[in-house]
């Protein structure tokens, strides 16, 4: 216990400092250095208690701290008091999601804050069915499974031999997961049509997936027009708002995913833009009793037909998974402590960032728009040739090593397509203010000057 | 601060608690009853912070004390001070495995410690490759993902249709992850063959699950003569170690798994034998670049080929996954507070209780062995017919729903097979004595004396 405490105290006093803007983001070394800097080799001798608090202080010095108010890389960014208090709950109680029977509380937990999302959706009576799963990319995994058992009952045992090929339809934007999961259900990732427009000549069984909140351009499809041919050809019709789910909350921005409540599945991860700790995702699935029937395996270790209480309570047989980790806690600890109205300003404001470095750097001589970023969840922009004597691809990467190797900021770049490496600005993080991104502006011309 | 240091107070009392043999296992309640305990919904308007330390209270109070010295019911149990402590660093940290950029120090140890899981598995110098993922079901169905893309790795691009049919051997009492991983990656749960004796005649294409610790009974696949069959005709060959390849760590019962190092994946979780908290899984392969071949789609918004740094670090595009939950830090720290020799004794101690509650179970007047346990990781066992008054069937469950009412104890039954319900003895948990299981036998007889 004292042990405990002692961890504790180092912990509170990181906490602090990650809120300072004193202090650096990052304090980086290259992989070879940092392997040297300490002793992280594991021995057949046990350490003294010391020797762990030293390598627990040794950790976070070196880690990136993901809550400064200047750490714009991720999605997920920020830390909320009341959530990592239930995160540290959860791990204490170190339990699993399978059954009633090991985690009562949580599995109610996960039933009321699931039923709620749906409400939010917009399906009546929050009907429907969910489940939490480890991230966005399983998530979107899920719904693809759920589709093609929808259509295809019989590929559950008799594979993709039995069914005729498939195709998902999806926009060129959507996120990798898409083709990762097309990959591994044996869909194939070349069957994965990235498309411009909706094709309207179908010639294979399709599903669709359609984003809310794209990764690079934070971008939305046009829900209400998707549906329309979703519902004409009998296509499964995916949202992946694992970005931009948490705009329903938002009473002022929710137009942007209106049609949502016409889709049979959507993701939604709340470590995302409501700063959940990590991992927090969610599939909502609009047919209830589809996930089981997909997934069950009738485990009798289990899932006992002959236990005493009621046994919809398992919901284990639902999941790909057989244990799972409990990622419920946080997000419903964060929900009373907010309630909805505190979800909502604290995306509100997040999206008042983004509109305000918007204005800021639109007619600014340097930097051109990579994406319209009014209609945009956030940033992406370039700084211009003409300001720059190298080559505009190393702009990015040389001024992000920088931020780096100084630990100011953090921001991430990319190329897509035919467009060189531009920011993509990334705001979730609840402590960042109007200065914070002045001060980003600052730094990337700052550390930029001579290139 | 303040507020975290009150849930820190109420966290540390709950762990005394959990440790105390005179606290009850488990508070159970039905669930609609527990729904009506206390308001669990979730509101528009903030509660305040008193009231959040009022839902932790009540959490915890119908939670399960897994940690309790006679909580038997999973292969999970227990609580280590280090580990928790680990966790609860892990959750301060919030960060993602994808990357090296926002995780330098957890990718370094990941490494650090997959090489030593490998050479402990006896791969030439530790080399080959690995993950930690979200559970064994998912270590497995990466093994499967594995074992289809050596063999054909045109089915990435061109999906199930492009392959010869594909089967999948492993035994009756495999773990049902590989059923479900068979459904998921389209090959069928009837291309999953059970198998008594090994199959000589191979007629399509085949991956082999051996497994090392089965669910149920606790027993070992003979792998050197799988692994024999695998040479010969060029299977994959994958040990399901979730329960049993801790084991490994063992000198004294390493040999129940002579041959693993002829595999070609492992899993292995340390969150059960070596009660590391919830999750914590491995999957280690012995051909390295596979992983990163097989799942990889070159996300530039992630891993940007420029980066200033050694992109073998940036590790997230091996994953099916796109975030990843750090769950590496908890073993490591772990792994050097206790040492090899640490976990070694921890494992001998949890399988000389097994052999304690066999010698005195095997002669004694009622109880029936159902499965062999001297060569065995836990004891199955049933209550005979004619002790009782009742149907046998009836017997285990009526036991088990009164311990839980009582709340002194939990151990899980099941039927299997021809075999009616039986107690399946599970001793993962680092706290429980010889006098606990003394307990539990004197538990089931007190429980059991009237039916």
């Amino acid at each position: 216990m004292t042990f405990l405490q002692e961890v504790v105290d180092i912990l509170l006093a990181y906490i602090v400092e990650s809120f300072d803007r004193d202090t650096k983001v990052i304090d980086f070394h290259y992989p070879n250095e940092l392997l040297q800097r300490n002793n992280w080799e594991l021995q057949d001798d046990p350490a003294t208690l010391d020797d762990i608090l030293i390598s627990c202080r040794a950790t976070l010095k070196y880690a990136i701290k993901t809550a400064h108010p200047r750490y714009f890389n991720q999605l997920s960014t920020g830390l909320d008091m009341v959530g990592l208090a239930a995160d540290w709950l959860t791990s204490t109680a170190n339990t699993n999601m399978f059954t009633y029977e090991v985690a009562p509380v949580f599995v109610l937990l996960e039933y009321v804050t699931l039923k709620k999302m749906r409400e939010i959706i917009g399906w009546p009576d929050g009907r429907g069915d969910g489940i939490f799963s480890p991230g966005g990319a399983i998530s979107n995994m899920y719904a693809m499974l759920l589709a093609r058992f929808k259509m295809f009952p019989e590929v559950k045992e008799k594979g993709m031999s039995s069914v005729p090929r498939l195709v998902a339809f999806t926009s060129e934007h959507s996120h990798f997961s898409i083709k990762k999961g097309a990959a591994a259900l044996g869909i194939g990732t070349e069957s994965v049509i990235c498309i411009k427009k909706l094709c309207k000549q179908l010639s294979f069984i399709p599903l669709q997936c359609a984003t809310a909140g794209t990764t690079v351009y934070g971008a939305f499809d046009p829900l209400i027009a998707i549906s329309d041919v979703c519902k004409k050809y009998n296509i499964w019709m995916h949202v992946d708002g694992a970005w931009g789910g948490s705009l329903l909350m938002s009473r002022r921005h929710r137009w942007k995913l209106d049609g949502v409540d016409r889709a049979n599945s959507v993701t939604w991860n709340p470590h995302k833009m409501m700063s959940v700790p990590l991992q927090c995702s969610a599939l909502l699935v609009r047919e209830e009793g589809l996930m089981q029937n997909c997934n069950q395996m009738h485990a009798c270790y289990l899932f006992q037909q002959d236990k005493h209480y009621d046994l919809s309570y398992d919901t284990g047989d639902k999941a790909l998974q057989c244990g799972r980790h409990v990622d419920i806690f946080k997000l419903w600890l964060m929900w009373r402590a907010k309630g909805t109205i505190g979800f909502e300003a604290q995306i509100d404001k997040c999206l008042e960032l983004s509109e305000y470095l918007y204005n800021k750097i639109k007619d600014r001589e340097g930097y051109e728009m990579v994406f319209d970023g009014k209609v945009s969840l956030h940033l992406t922009f370039t700084l211009l040739k003409n300001t720059v004597h190298g080559s505009l691809t190393q702009v990015a990467p040389v001024i992000k090593a920088r931020m780096m190797e100084y630990g100011t900021t953090m921001v991430s770049y990319q190329p897509q397509g035919d467009k060189v490496n531009f920011f993509r600005m990334v705001i979730s993080n609840p402590a960042a203010t109007f200065e914070d991104i002045d001060f980003l502006i600052e730094e990337i011309e700052r550390l930029g000057q001579d290139l």
